[in-house]
């Protein structure tokens, strides 16, 4: 016993569970395996007999009824918005955006009001297993500092659009601002960083050119709103005499680097364009249905080769920041869309909620599977709930049956930020205070 | 206060809430009301320190972050499935029943799995919200009898279908069968009945002819899958030289007492007719874009004057019954399939998944609404979750953003079915007995 004790490798954590859903390999599941932590990575991911004889962890958790995943990564959001949720619901974008998000905004975003409402985004997100957030909104460095103050792993977007805010007075300052912001933050380990100028129809062709210098420059990602509706492209294009995905081509704002949201007005030309450039989209059918902006063709887009990841949008045209629950309606909408019932299956959604976001946010080598080497950013859902009954497949129930509170844990970086349902780097009874006097402020201004 | 006490009226049950939602009339939130009931009907939905002065209640429960609301009415669904959860997806309607359902149901089904599926269902449905079910299924005395021993609600079916099954040999079984069925229960409160042949495609003409007869004769509504695929209309019209609804309404099959589950394939004319022939239409969203079986035309029927209801259909094409998951895609996919962002608003898709679905079976003196006089089939919902904060509409959070674990309380004609998400009247321990060895059975025969 000695002897053995003697070989084994001292470790930080070991997770041993019933499932594990490495994503890579592509449909694996894995039975009763085990997953080796150290120093924030995985170090291996074997058969648990097998860890047992060969990892000491200083922290041993055993989920018997769980299937251990990658964190969710939500590839489109605007955290601070959630405190904006359900305040204007059931209408088009442009009204949506025009009538009531921009004049609300314009009274209430703040410091604080990033603040708090980045919070309870990093709050709803954690509770509901996604471990990373691609994001876009005013105040990005008060997003950050939420971020690693609470141990979460965030792509925080450098804003850019073409109006006065609380936060830049024009586009210098807006560029400046996020410079600064990137520079002061750069070597933070849990966070990266896209230039975000919000879409073709708000930020002008010269500040396009000033952002695709830069992000050439600094070799960071492009992350924009682009052919959301069927009016955006029809406007631009009265306006310009082209479509705006032509226009961005022409700037030279394509390829691995350009992350495209929504896409849901693309022809087949456009679609063979963004996979012969690899261009990402990132695709949030339920803010797509809510403001009826049309339908991704995301099918048609994996079978030309296109990398397509999963987003919530923000929590104003959602309602919520429920990767399961987008993943589900992704998966459901997508065979609706293709009239192909096999269009896709459920490892291609998990993967596509996981993976395929790290892809776009080049951040692949990181996160998004569950591969030695790569950052723990793990979480664990309870699948012995009445509705993960019979237990036929873990990745069908994960896609098709699951809902979020079966979350019970969540790492980050090896860092438990979610135990037994409970937030670990959050006060909540803060947060709830905080969220209690916007929800008096808003509700007044609303009067 | 002695004379108080002798003008108020003795009750068996109020329940006293931070709001309640009685969806009718349509859109109103009440703050600070309670629920009077007696024996298992509403009495009285007035403020609650109104209630506490009229009131003395045997038994007084109080919610002070939660909304009251009816309970849902799952207008589709085929209860014993449930123990096919994930056994079969991403695959077309025809090749999914063809290859996959029919031939494990010729294995499996029988009395013991109508038995075991409908207690898994009724124990789904409840911990979710779902006060009564509409089911189409074999063996469907077991569901009856089961359900009236969980003390659920059920409008259950008289199934047809032209092919041998372990419930019944031919037609003439299936119809006696049901008929024994309804002969014998068709004064317990808790349940209904509809006439179930399965589809056009499944039952022959003069099969349909003899359940119109009964039907009538019963004055029993008819409940039958309708126009699900293009492909079953295109092969109907091929065979018959006219579609399905055409056949079915020269047979006399259409109006207030027919029940048209699906309906994703529908001319102008027949929207305009199914309005003006009272037929409801049952939109089971998630398994239509499961199946990529077409789109129903919800927001057209809703136009036209169709009542449209929600239901889940089967979890083998779901992969849950999730009337909560089930209203949140049918609002969403209204609006996109639409074009219109403002169809299906919050208030009206609540609406669709209560009022509408009790007015389809005929049940909307009973139940669907929190109207004095009608049945107690009331549900809390709590509404403390970070996830429904801040709190700027119930009726949209109810909606968008509630998961159906936010159901704490469950009651069915004012008996409480689940307390603090336990269930009272189904024995959980024995149902996942019985599920781990359906569990092994059904693996055992796949391999």
């Amino acid at each position: 016993m000695g002897v053995i004790l003697l070989s084994m490798k001292t470790v930080d954590l070991m997770l041993s569970a019933r499932w594990v859903v490495p994503i890579e390999p592509s449909g694996a599941v894995l039975e009763n395996h085990s997953l080796v932590i150290h120093d924030g990575r995985i170090v291996a991911l074997v058969p648990t007999d097998q860890a047992l004889t060969q990892f000491q962890p200083a922290e041993h958790q055993q989920f018997v009824e769980h299937a251990l995943m990658p964190g969710l990564v939500n590839a489109h959001t605007h955290s601070p918005m959630t405190l904006l949720r359900g305040v204007a619901d059931d209408m088009p974008l442009y009204e949506w955006l025009q009538q009531h998000i921009w004049p609300m905004e314009a009274r209430h975003v703040s410091e604080e009001f990033a603040h708090d409402g980045s919070l309870l985004a990093l709050a709803e997100q954690l509770r509901g297993g996604t471990t990373c957030f691609n994001d876009m909104y005013f105040f990005p460095e008060v997003t950050a500092k939420v971020t690693t103050q609470a141990g979460m792993r965030g792509s925080i977007g450098l804003l850019l659009i073409d109006f006065a805010s609380a936060w830049a007075s024009d586009a210098n300052e807006y560029i400046q601002k996020g410079l600064d912001l990137y520079d002061s933050n750069k070597t933070e380990p849990l966070l990266s960083f896209c230039f975000a100028p919000h879409a073709p129809y708000s930020v002008s062709e010269d500040n396009l050119r000033r952002i695709k210098v830069l992000a050439d420059e600094l070799d960071l990602p492009i992350h924009m709103h682009v052919h959301e509706t069927a009016q955006e492209v029809n406007e631009f294009q009265a306006r310009f005499g082209m479509r705006p995905l032509e226009k961005l081509a022409q700037l030279g704002i394509s390829g691995p680097n350009f992350l495209a949201v929504h896409m849901t007005q693309l022809t087949d030309a456009e679609i063979d364009f963004l996979a012969e450039s690899g261009t990402h989209v990132l695709h949030c059918p339920e803010a797509s249905l809510k403001l009826a902006s049309g339908f991704c063709p995301v099918h048609r887009l994996q079978e030309a080769g296109v990398n397509v990841a999963i987003g919530t949008d923000g929590t104003a045209s959602n309602n919520d920041l429920d990767m399961f629950g987008e993943m589900r309606t992704a998966a459901l909408l997508g065979k609706g869309v293709s009239g192909n019932a096999a269009a896709l299956p459920a490892e291609t959604t998990l993967r596509m909620a996981t993976l395929n976001s790290a892809v776009a946010l080049g951040l692949a080598d990181e996160i998004g599977s569950l591969v030695p080497g790569k950052a723990a950013d793990v979480i664990a859902v309870d699948l012995s709930e009445l509705e993960s009954q019979p237990m036929t497949s873990p990745i069908s129930h994960l896609v098709y049956a699951v809902g979020r509170h079966q979350v019970s844990d969540v790492w980050v970086a090896g860092r438990q930020l979610l135990r037994q349902r409970r937030l670990t780097s959050i006060d909540e009874a803060d947060l709830r205070a905080r969220i209690i006097e916007w929800q008096k402020r808003i509700a007044a201004a609303r009067h």
